[in-house]
């Protein structure tokens, strides 16, 4: 399904872009591109196209994309469904790379819309033509100054340039957290609503975002993707590239689902293989918005801690218990500290403060700010500590300038352990002191819950890289092929399950196979007692249900009574079923009841299923999926 | 273990206020409160206390408490622990009624502390004086301008009033919650630290923010409580006013509780246990400060849905999924519109947005205002909504203001169905909508998510109140007694067990018990096979472990084996347990495995445990529990 990556250049570098239904109102959704690429000062052609107008914004307006001289890469179309094919071949024709298709009315409208999908994706296939949407809200790249959509965000001439690329599939949705991400202080290079994924896809972007040297964080908001493997390609290349990509995936309810459907039509899919598919890939999962905004700052650092080892200096006893209670829940490591730092602490700190991991300094620290700055140096020497948690509270004022330049000047002597802060100082109290901290690049978070979360995310996907290195160096080894599988369909009874896991180095219990009607105890005088009794059919999968099963067998008189009780068990409860005969087989002690399968997933693939075995499978749903 | 009620009253309202400790140097601990009462304009007598001081601030300084000659309702206590019970003990001659008491090195300190701690609760019974603390950072009292304590939050005179009273056991961490809930736009009404809770409470003083008219919704941040009936009782009460209690429980993990030890040395307990009894008193928990600022706000309105059942109306399809996807998460319902709403819906909404519940306008909305405010009433009408959540992406300006307009009509024409509006237009380019919305009391979220879990919240507190307007009625019902237990003591075994089951009602398989020796086909004549086959003993707990359990014996030859076996089994692998026969018992068909367990817990007495039984128990942990 996957192919070779697309080549998106020109998409954020066009020498041209045509709007197709320009309109020379500028509040309408064909006038916004047309006045936002000159207001804010986009460097390439611009071109209305509109056989109503000759002029829009006092640029000539063509009537037909085909009539433009100069080169464009890129057309927006503004025009009704039905005239949406016809446009997609004018681009064809006129040789546009990428048409940004705003309009709706297609797959996500049911089956009339899914037939003009088909054929708008033929017509682009034909001229050559990527599409990104329809049912889009198009995209902006703000160092180009590319304003290419419609809605609130594109009015904002002034947004913050910085590190971070987003693809969404929703244009709304996606543009309203870009407002709010930004709002956080974090910048952004581009941002780009694919709708329904005609063309250009998320995935692809998201590898594009890779390439893009500006571009340090990869952000997306996906209800689904086409193409499973092209998502966890892109993945392993954020990875391998240092770059994480921020993932927030919706439409995983019934409800969600039903409304995904009707939104972008992107098939949603399972969420249990989505989140497998995101761990073997190195995707970080977002599910809110201040999440994404949390985690980006925390990356856009460029520092990741070399283990998953975090210690904490706090100001407040409560804030450091919460802060440790979360670290905990997430799996991050509260390492001991050394000896020596435990000593170098106690000088430092007063007597009923603590001097173990969480470090609670006490609010004393109003009264001698000292024991601060010596408490971050001790804690960040520690060999054990690979990323350090600083709980400011509320403090302001000089108290709040003092101690931030400690932490900053921390901060670049131990570039390695990254430091991110908890603060809720008022920002008018402690300008001096925010702005140190900023620029130091050190992340300031509002809770000791969201600044542990963050930490939780940096050393998870210096986790995964780690796995990467180690991983993808032996994935060319050569394995022993598979056996084959015995010939014809369907399900094989338990006897011939366990040849298959035998002949590939799976132990199975020793036993033996006894037809209808044999003697049970000569057949089994190979066996130690006790035994199991299974009845054998390939039309029972279920035999414990049907009273087939008979376990803890100890003696050779108990043997015979325990085959006839199965065999007369399928005879009552299961009569339509083909009895091959009865299994019987030592019994293994202590283990744990497995299950593994394998699903056919339509957008990832076979997908291994591992869980608790057994009668509470199904009650309990306690399975762990890998992509193949 | 519970108490009657304190009376807080005068804690809130004192007619004079001494700081002993206090200093001529505002920015020092003792100093602060005097500048603070002083500066912000507090009604009472402050009266500084320091035998070095002839003045602080300009006013009369006493040698000693006894001195003053006014009535003294609170005494901030700025001293070293040592001199601590002295200064309580002088309170109790003068007839103070609270003591403030920030100094640490108590029982957070270990075990000198605690002695000391010990006598100091000593001196505060005798004398009559409730003690704050000690260890804590003080108390606020916004509309009494009472500023008594020290940090970052006592310097901001502005701090907005409000319906919201807080109480925390740690001042640090609890402060700066509510100066972080503050700059979201709440205000307070009191927020008051508890330390090691010598004295004072945080149950006790939920239950007196329930007295406080201007206390609307109580906050609360607690590492463990001594009184689990009290929270709970405040819990009941809290409901029954109708007046949350958002509660933050911390502790929760191996080293949270370790790094409470430390600091406030509050019995953190287990945390299932805590959760249970929230979920019985009506308590709302809180993880994190921006959950209880975004309850905080649902619940100041005053509102409260009738049921579980949300709408939501969107102008993004992406918010609407993600909203979908949290609710049906947390448990509400999204129901089904009925028909003329739907009818209604699609005369105003475009062709290709949805009139089904997540209602998606889609951005068309920025066209055509006039289906948005439609949409609203249609839904609102709805009999199946019961609260609406509007999504708004980022819309901003004339757009903006029209539609918030609309939705604060709405609300105050369906004041029983609160709605919740989800939106990030930046607020310079949409004052007015802002203002509109606050006039009417509405709530704004940044997110779809966030949205989700306050109308969950307020979903959760209402079915609280519906549940304990049900059930405290019947609570005085009488019930037969409980037969009483055999004498002596131990664990009883299984047949003995049973026949105490049976006689408070719980029926159990029909069976007979088989004395070792005799037959036991002639004891189970009169049951019906198959039969289950167990060992007998006090001393065995676990039977099937040593193989001492027959399940499905079908036939009497089959029974007498299974009888030998498993009277082989015990005699094998338990040679020291005492075996009083074996019990023969009917096999019971379908039916869930079931583990009943009753736990003595050191804050909240008896607890029931009740979880999946059998071999599943000690591996899923997966147990329920209710305080009984």
């Amino acid at each position: 399904m996957s192919r070779a990556p697309s080549d998106l250049s020109r998409l954020f570098d066009p020498r041209g872009i045509a709007i197709i239904g320009a309109s020379t109102n500028p509040t309408r959704i064909g006038g916004q591109p047309v006045r936002y690429l000159l207001d804010y000062g986009f460097k390439g052609g611009i071109y209305p196209v509109n056989p109503k107008y000759q002029t829009v914004a006092g640029l000539r307006c063509y009537a037909d994309v085909t009539a433009i001289a100069g080169p464009v890469d890129i057309a927006v179309l503004a025009v009704p469904a039905a005239e949406a094919v016809a446009a997609v071949a004018a681009c064809g024709r006129k040789g546009v790379a990428f048409a940004i298709l705003y309009t709706a009315g297609f797959a996500e409208t049911g089956a009339e819309g899914a037939r003009l999908q088909v054929e708008l994706a033929r017509a682009a296939e034909a001229g050559g033509v990527r599409i990104v949407g329809p049912n889009c809200q198009g995209m902006l790249n703000l160092p180009k100054r590319m304003f290419l959509g419609f809605g609130s965000i594109f009015q904002i001439s002034d947004l913050r340039i910085g590190p971070v690329s987003m693809a969404t599939q929703s244009g709304g949705f996606g543009f309203s957290v870009v407002l709010s991400i930004e709002a956080q202080g974090v910048g952004f290079q581009s941002a780009i609503s694919t709708g329904n994924e005609v063309g250009v896809t998320t995935p692809e972007l998201f590898a594009a975002f890779v390439d893009d040297p500006e571009t340090r964080v990869i952000a997306g908001y996906i209800e689904g993707v086409a193409d499973g493997a092209a998502l966890m390609a892109a993945g392993r290349k954020a990875l391998r590239a240092g770059k994480p990509i921020l993932l927030w995936k919706s439409g995983n309810t019934v409800r969600g689902k039903e409304a995904a459907l009707s939104h972008t039509a992107n098939m949603t899919g399972s969420y249990d293989i989505y989140r497998a598919a995101f761990a073997q890939a190195g995707i970080i999962e977002v599910k809110d918005i201040d999440e994404l905004a949390d985690y980006a700052r925390a990356f856009a650092t460029g520092r990741l801690p070399a283990g998953n080892r975090i210690a904490t200096i706090s100001i407040s006893g409560g804030a450091a218990i919460l802060h440790a209670d979360r670290c905990t829940e997430l799996g991050l490591e509260l390492p001991r500290l050394d000896a020596a730092t435990k000593e170098g602490l106690r000088k430092v700190i007063p007597s009923f403060a603590s001097a173990e991991n969480p470090v609670d300094t006490t609010a004393t620290v109003f009264n001698d700010v000292r024991m601060f700055t010596e408490a971050i140096e001790l804690v960040l020497s520690d060999p054990n500590v690979d990323q350090l948690a600083i709980l400011a509270a509320s403090m302001m004022g000089e108290i709040a300038a003092t101690c931030m330049s400690a932490v900053a000047t921390a901060q670049r002597r131990f570039e390695g352990k990254p430091i991110l802060v908890t603060w809720t100082g008022r920002r008018e109290r402690a300008e001096e002191a925010y702005r140190l901290v900023e620029e130091a690049q050190i992340p300031v978070y509002t809770s000791p819950v969201r600044a542990a979360n963050a930490a939780a995310a940096l050393a998870r996907f210096a986790g995964y890289r780690r796995r990467q290195a180690e991983v993808e160096p032996r994935a060319t080894e050569s394995r022993a092929p598979l056996p084959p599988l015995p010939a014809g369909s369907g399900a094989l009874d338990e006897a011939a399950s366990k040849r298959i896991l035998t002949a590939i180095g799976i132990p199975t219990p020793r036993e033996v196979t006894v037809a209808p009607g044999a003697d049970p105890v000569a057949a089994a005088a190979g066996l130690a007692y006790p035994l199991a009794v299974k009845i054998l059919s390939p039309d029972i999968a279920h035999k414990t249900e049907i009273g087939g099963v008979r376990l803890n067998v100890g003696t050779p008189e108990a043997l015979r009574v325990a085959v006839g009780e199965v065999q007369g068990a399928a005879r009552a409860r299961a009569p339509a079923a083909r009895v091959t005969g009865t299994l019987i087989a030592e019994m293994i002690g202590d283990g744990a009841e497995a299950i593994i399968g394998v699903i056919d997933d339509p957008v990832f693939g076979p997908v291994v299923a591992v869980g608790l075995g057994g009668i509470f499978t199904e009650v309990l749903h306690d399975l762990s999926y890998r992509v193949a």
